[in-house]
C-alpha cells in the first residue's frame, strides 16, 4: 500500500530534506509540496539537488491543497501550523516539524515562544526513554505527532538514558552545541551570510534564552527526572549541517564507571539509529551526514565529577525530517527503519 | 634600540606566526631562524605567506646557532626546550613556546606529559589576574618566560575575574571549546587531513585527559581558588585558526549581576588586549585573527545557575606567538603593546 | 538473483564510498572486504560513518580473498591492480577504479604514469558519445570495466556533445575545477591538512602535467575529434568533496546558438544521471553531494567566442564509486539506475 | 605631517578593510566614518573586530560630513560615488573604491552598468604596465583615484607582462576565479548565505556578463593589446576572502620558455607588492590573506600551447582597500608602501 503525502513549507531547508528523505521511501508518494513565496515554481528552481523531484511544482500552503492525503508534513514557521492543522481531517496523520505543539506547558511556551498556545502532539522522538518504556510506544496509532527540536532531541538522546538510570544528576546539566547555519533556515539576516560564518566560530542565545531549553527540560522530566537545570549554548560553526553537543552531567555519588556505561549500552542496544561508540571513541558530524543516525561518544572524567556525552546529528535529518519520517512509519504501522539512511555521507 | 632575535622550530605554525608577527616589531629583528628537517631552506619554501622573510634561510637547531641573540624564542615540540635552554647564556631572554616550562608540580608534568621536568618560567600571560595583582608585574625582568597553551590561557583570562571576586565556584567549572586544527601543528596524522575536517565537527581528549587541564588549575589557583574542578572538552572545528571558548561556572549564592559583571569590567577595564564586551554581546573567532586581542561576552543563566563565558582568541596569535612577544616586551621594558595588532582580519 | 561482491582497497576514501553505495544496493551483497594496514580491523574504525557494515572486518588484499566473488571492485593505488587481476578469475566481473586500465596508449601511459602497461578495460562512464552510439553499449557483457579518472569524466561529459555535433573545436580546450581533498585520497602530505586547505584555494598540476589529461583526450577522439589539446588546472578548495569544472571551447564558425544547445540536450534527454540545466542555469556541487548525478549548464560567450560549459561532480560518487556500480549494473544486465542515488544532499 | 581621512561606506566588507588598514596606517588619521543605515552607531556594532576603532561613530554620508578632510574614500554603491564627488572639492584627494570612474569608455558603462556616466579617473593599480612604463608614474600628484575591481586588477596583473613583451596573445584569453563571498558585498541574498556557500562551488555571471569583463579589457589596452577578448568565469569557494585566478593565454609562436618567464619577472622584479613565485610554484589565496601582496606562478604547456598565470590576491586588500591607499600614498608623494601588511596571515 502507498500513502499518499503532502508537504506543506516544503521550500525552505527543512522541507527540503523532509523531499528528499521521501522521494526514496517505498511506501510514501509525494502528491502535493507547498510554499509561500515560491508557489508555482518547480522544486528544481529551490532545491536543485533534487532531480528526481525536478519537475513538481509548488501551490500555496492552505488547507484545500492540503486535504485529501493520507500524511500531512508540516515545515513551517512556528505560529503558522497550530492554526491550519485545526483544518485538516483527524484522521489525516499530521506530522508538524515546527514548534507549535512540542511543549506541555503553556507557560513555558509563552515564556520561550508567546503568541496562541495549540497543545502538545505525540513527541517524535521514538528512542526517548519515557518511565520504564520508549516515546516509540506512544507513537502507535497516533494521528498527530509533533518532530522534535533538533538540538533539543540531540540533548535529550544524550541524556535520558543516565537520568533514567538514576546514574547522573538531572541538576547542573551543561551542554555546549556545535551547529551548522542551515538549523536556522533560510532567513535573510546578516549573522547568516557566508562571510559571517566561514572561518569562524560564533555563538548565539547565550544565557539560557534558546528556545529548545523548555523542551529538553520536559524530555528529561518524562525519563524520570524531578527538577532539571540545563545551561544550553550553541556555537555556530562552519559546517552547513550538523550538531555535535557536548553533554555533561554530575555523577551522582556511588555510581561506578561500569554502571554508567551500562545505562546509556542497555537503553541504545537494540536501536536501529541511536548508537553509542565503544569506550575511547567519539563521533564526529560527518559520520552522520544526511543519515537518520545519531552517533553517541561517552567518557567519564573522574577528577571532574562528570560524564561527558558527546552526540552527532544531521539537524536536518535525524533532527527533524529523519524523526518526523520515522515517527510516521511507527504511526502507520510500517517497519521504524522504512525508507532511511542509516550511513552517513562521509568524507 | 633594537634586540636580536632567534626563533627556533620556526618551520611550524606557531613559529611561523611568531615571524609573521616579529617581521613588523620594530624594536626587534629577526637574526636567525632554525628548523629540523627544513634547514637550509628558503622561509618562503615553507611559509609563502612571509613574503618579507622570503630569502631568508632556515638553519639548523642547536645551541650554537641559537648563541648570541638579545632573545630566542623556542618553538618546539615539548621535551625538546628543556634540553636546549639548558646550554643558553642566562643573560638572554629565552621564551619557550612549548609546554616544558608552565606547570610548577612535577606531578602534573609525570601524569600529563611525562619524561624529564624542567621547571616552571615565568608564566607569559600578562593580564591574569594573580593575588591581588596581575601576571605582568612579574614578567618585569625575567629571562625566562613560558608561554602559556592557547586553550589554557583563554579558559584562564575567562575564568579568573570571577574567581579573584569570589563571585564564582571554582569547583564544577565546565568549558567546551571549538578549535581550528592549526593548534595541532604540521603533524601528518589521518584525522587532521582536509577532508577529515572540512564540513564537520571533532571532538578530541574528551574525558579529562587534555594536557591544557593541569595548567588551568594552576591558573585559577594563582587567581584565588583553593582547589578547581574543569570539565574541559575541545572540538574541532573547520576553522584554520581561532578558539572559540564556552567556560561556565556555578555563581557563588547570594551574589548579584551586577557584582558578577562588576568582576570582568573591573579586571580587564584597562587592558590593551582583553576586552568584555557590552551585555548582550558575544565574539567570534573572525574578530580576532591574526590579532593579539581577547574578546568575551559574559551571561547570567538564573536558572542554571551559571555564568557563562565565551571568549574568542587567535590560537596561534595572542593563544602563543602573540602572548610570546607582549611578554617579551615587558620583561625588556618597552611598551607592552609593541609591534603586536589589536585588529583583527574578518571577514 | 544477488551478486557476491568483493571491494579491494576499501579502507581509502573511493573504497568507503563503494562501500556506502553498495550497501543499498538491492542486488548486490558486500561479502569481502579488503585493506592494507588496516586488516584485521572492524569497519567502523576506518569508516565510522558507515554503520550498517560496522562488524563487517578488513582481510588482507589478495587474490585469494578476492577469488569465488560474482563482483570484485578494485580502489587501489595505481599499479597495484594491473598484477593483481591477472590472477582473478576471468568471468568475475572486475571493476577497477583505478588508473591501471583507462588509457589504450602505452605511450601516454609512460608519460603521465610510468611502470608496466596493463592494456585497457572497457570504459566505465556509459553517457559519453562515441561515434554514433554511447559508451553504454560496449558495456554490456563485459567482465573487466576501468571506471573513469573523476576529473576526465567530469571534463569528457562537458565536452563530448559539441564534439560530435561539430559546433565547438577540439583544439585550444580550457578547463580549470575547483576540486575538494577527499580526491587526492587519505595521504598523509603536509598540503593536504586541514590547516593548509581550510579558507584557502590552492591550484595543482599547473601546466600541463596532470594525469587525467591524456585520458580526457582519449575521450574526445571517441567523441570524434581528430585532435585535441587541453589546458587543465585544478584548483583544491575547502569543500570535502566535489568538481566544478569549468571547460570553455571555441565555437566553430557558422554555428548558432540553438544548434549549440541543441547538442547537449540531445546527448542528455534522456539521461537518468546526466542533466542539461535550463538556460541560464548553473550547478552547485552541493547539488550532487553523494549522488551518482552531474549536472551541467551551458553558456554561450559571443564576444569571447566560446562556449563555456560548468559540470558539478561528486568526485566519490559520479566521479568514482557511482560509475563503478552503475557501470556494473550496465554488464550485468540490471536496470542502470539500480541502487544509485540521484538527489544530492544539499544543503 | 599627517592626513585627516573620511571613509564614506564605511559599514561594508570594503569600507571595514579600508578602515582596519587605515588605523596602522602612520600618516593617516581617520577623522570621519560614514554609513546609511548603521549611522548613529558605534563601529564596535557594525566591525567587532576593529577594536582600535571600537567607539568612534558613524554619521549619515553626505557631502557635508565628508568636507574638510585631507583625503575622502568612497566605499558605496556603484552610482553613488558619481554624485557624491561633485560636491567635493576639487583639492581633496578623493579615493573612489566602487566602479563609477573606473571605465574611459561611456559605451562599456552602458552595456555592463547603466545609469549615469561619470567618466574616469586615474586608475589605482600602480604596478600596471602601460606602454613603456607603468600606472604608477599617472598617480602622482592625482587628485582622482578610481580603485579597480578585485577580479579586473587580478587579471590585469596576471597578463600585462606578457601583452607588453608581445609574448602572449590577447585574443582568446580565458580566465577562472575561485572568490569568496566577501566580495559580494553584505547583500542579504539566499545565494550568499553560509548554507549555500559551505561544502560547495557556486559558479556565477557565466558566459561574458561579469561587469569586470569591459574593465580587464581596457587594462590590457593599456598594457598595449590592440583588441583583447576574455572569457571570465568567476566560482564562488567556502572562503570568506580570496581570489584565485587561473588565467590562460596563447603563446606567441616562436617564443621560447625564457621570452616567457622573463616577461613577468623584469615587470615585477622591482615591486614590494607583486611577485612572480619561482618556477614550478603556485600561490594559494591564504598566502595573501590581509595582505597588499598579489603572488603569480606562471606555468608553459607546449601541449596545449597556452601560457597559465595562476594569480593570488585577497579581494578586500590588495583587491580593494590596499589598492586605495597604496595608490593614495603615490598620489601624496609618500612612500608607496607606507602603512601597508606585505605578510599574509596563514594558516
Amino acid at each position: 500500500m502507498t500513502f499518499s503525502v503532502a508537504v506543506a513549507g516544503a521550500s525552505g531547508y527543512a522541507g527540503g530534506e523532509l523531499l528528499r528523505l521521501l522521494a526514496s521511501h517505498p511506501e510514501f508518494e509525494i502528491t502535493t509540496v507547498t510554499a509561500h513565496s515560491n508557489a508555482g515554481q518547480p522544486v528544481a528552481a529551490v532545491h536543485p539537488h533534487l532531480r528526481s523531484l525536478a519537475e513538481k511544482v509548488f501551490v500555496a500552503t492552505n488547507a484545500q491543497h492540503l486535504a485529501g492525503h493520507d500524511i500531512v508534513f508540516l515545515a513551517l514557521p512556528h505560529g503558522a501550523s497550530g492554526a491550519l492543522t485545526a483544518q485538516l481531517d483527524p484522521d489525516t496523520l499530521v506530522v508538524d516539524c515546527g514548534a507549535d505543539h512540542r511543549l506541555e506547558s503553556e507557560e513555558d511556551w509563552a515564556a520561550f515562544y508567546g503568541g496562541d498556545f495549540f497543545g502538545a502532539w505525540t513527541y517524535g522522538v521514538p528512542e526517548l526513554l519515557i518511565g520504564s518504556g520508549k516515546q516509540r510506544e506512544k507513537l502507535v496509532g497516533t494521528k498527530r505527532i509533533a518532530a522534535p527540536g533538533c538540538n533539543a532531541s540531540t540533548v535529550e538522546l544524550s541524556l535520558a538514558p543516565g537520568i533514567a538510570a538514576g546514574v547522573i544528576e538531572s541538576l547542573d546539566i551543561v551542554t555546549v552545541l556545535a551547529v551548522g547555519p542551515s538549523g536556522a533556515g533560510k532567513a535573510l539576516k546578516t549573522n547568516l551570510l557566508a562571510a559571517e560564518i566561514l572561518g569562524t566560530a560564533n555563538p548565539y542565545a547565550v544565557g539560557g534564552t534558546h528556545r529548545h531549553i523548555p523542551e529538553i527540560i520536559q524530555g528529561l522530566r518524562w525519563a524520570g527526572a524531578e527538577r532539571a537545570t540545563v545551561s544550553f549554548t550553541p556555537v555556530l560553526v562552519p559546517m552547513s549541517r550538523g550538531i555535535l553537543a557536548t553533554t555533561t552531567a554530575k555523577i551522582v555519588p556511588g555510581t561506578t564507571a561500569e554502571q554508567i556505561r551500562a545505562a546509556w549500552e542497555g537503553a541504545y542496544a537494540d536501536e536501529t539509529f541511536v548508537h553509542l561508540l565503544p569506550e575511547g571513541v567519539f563521533p564526529r558530524t560527518a559520520d552522520v551526514l544526511g543519515a537518520n543516525t545519531a552517533l553517541m561518544g561517552l567518557a567519564i572524567d573522574e577528577a571532574a565529577g562528570r560524564v561527558i556525552i558527546v552526540t552527532a546529528v544531521d539537524n536536518l535529518a535525524k533532527g527533524t525530517a529523519g524523526a518526523a519520517i520515522q515517527s510516521a512509519n511507527i504511526a502507520l504501522g510500517l517497519p521504524e527503519a522504512t525508507g532511511l539512511p542509516i550511513d552517513g555521507v562521509a568524507p
